[in-house]
């Protein structure tokens, strides 16, 4: 399993990842699952990838394969995002066909993609593309998209994440839902990987990874568990009739 | 969809569930998921019950039909709780082969139930009741069981749930994992309803309904929602490098 989080926030987008995969409870290994490409001060690109690996790697080896070749479309010719995510959908959907041709009626090569970034004289923006290659974007009431194992880590964005909020704790939000989903998940796990691009910046931006015994994810997993058991504490109880 | 809540205590049984109902979007409508059964000073049992709505009371109305015409098998014979999760799964599994004769395949008459209780002389208990007839029971490790909707409000119940949580605490901890499931899940709806089953009574015990717009859940809502905010306010920042 995986889970990804894409938040797109009025100073910038917040991209977390963790880095399990697993082909069978004894094949658990760990691989990143975030892609970066693009040319500073022109263009900046940030994939996250739930689903078949061998799909995920044949997919990002041939969006590379387009930009080191100078093909006629890739990550460094499409004029914006949404064309950049058809185009990561299209190849998606070719491999997928490809490894389907064998005909294994239990296989299942379906990757789907969190996409973000910005091209120079376009808004910055976050796409979902589904392993079909369509796409949908976030939205000013929607400002967040998750891929894999989504609902254990949901509720805390959805208290939290506006397009306003700032992007330090928009990145917390994403540490913290993270920690919801890999203590209910055990096939969601470290690494954990953390990367902000700001605005009109043009830059990789700021990246963070956090292995198992990384000490800011084991205060803020203790913080976070006391602080809700406090916050539970403090509720009012249950007036039972009689 | 639906959720349900069964937590097993050292001092009791707490039960909660949603009352949302929906065949297809423009079919919703309210309808109670919990089902009591006993004899005061004897035995006590709840029923709790996730997915297609017409075995649930085929089931229902089977269990209480054996129980009136006193047959040599329903809830009042059984010496204990496996035997009535046993009885429940085979009359369920019965009830949905019946509806699949038709043969449609795109039909589904399966049902999950949660069942809980107690008989005189027995430690008291709860099971969760897969479709297939098996069954699970909880453990000192895991005290709860959940059905529908689960995923939303499980890492509250996974925080603070211990066998030796009060009864006060369990039940007031469902309401809040049923809060953030309502809050992620519109096919998850108020009335909620809330039973606790004391151990060692062998009586119905206390029961709430909470309608969509009660009070207390307004307000537990709402308070529960500003602590977490407060709370994740309240984290340590992430130390980005140099």
């Amino acid at each position: 399993m995986t889970y990804c989080i894409g938040i797109a926030l009025d100073k910038g987008l917040v991209f977390c990842s963790d880095s399990r995969t697993n082909a069978g409870i004894d094949q658990v290994s760990t691989y990143s699952k975030m892609h970066v490409f693009g040319i500073e001060g022109e263009r900046q690109f940030v994939l996250l990838s739930a689903g078949n690996l061998a799909t995920t790697q044949a997919v990002v080896h041939q969006l590379r394969h387009d930009i080191r070749t100078a093909g006629e479309r890739s990550l460094m010719t499409v004029q914006n995002l949404a064309e950049a995510a058809d185009y990561i959908g299209e190849v998606s959907l070719k491999r997928q066909a490809r490894y389907l041709e064998g005909g294994q009626s239990t296989f299942d090569p379906k990757v789907t993609f969190i996409f973000g970034g910005q091209i120079a004289g376009e808004a910055p923006g976050i796409y979902l593309i589904y392993p079909e290659g369509n796409y949908i974007t976030t939205s000013r009431d929607h400002p967040f998209l998750q891929i894999g194992e989504s609902k254990y880590g949901k509720p805390i964005l959805d208290r939290v994440i506006t397009p306003g909020t700032s992007i330090e704790e928009a990145a917390k939000c994403a540490i913290v839902s993270m920690d919801s989903t890999v203590r209910s998940n055990l096939s969601v796990g470290p690494p954990i990987e953390l990367r902000v691009y700001e605005t009109d910046t043009y830059m990789t931006g700021r990246y963070l990874k956090f292995e198992e015994d990384a000490p800011y994810l084991r205060q803020l997993a203790r913080s976070w568990n006391q602080k809700v058991i406090e916050a539970f504490a403090a509720l009012p109880d249950i007036q039972w009739a009689g």
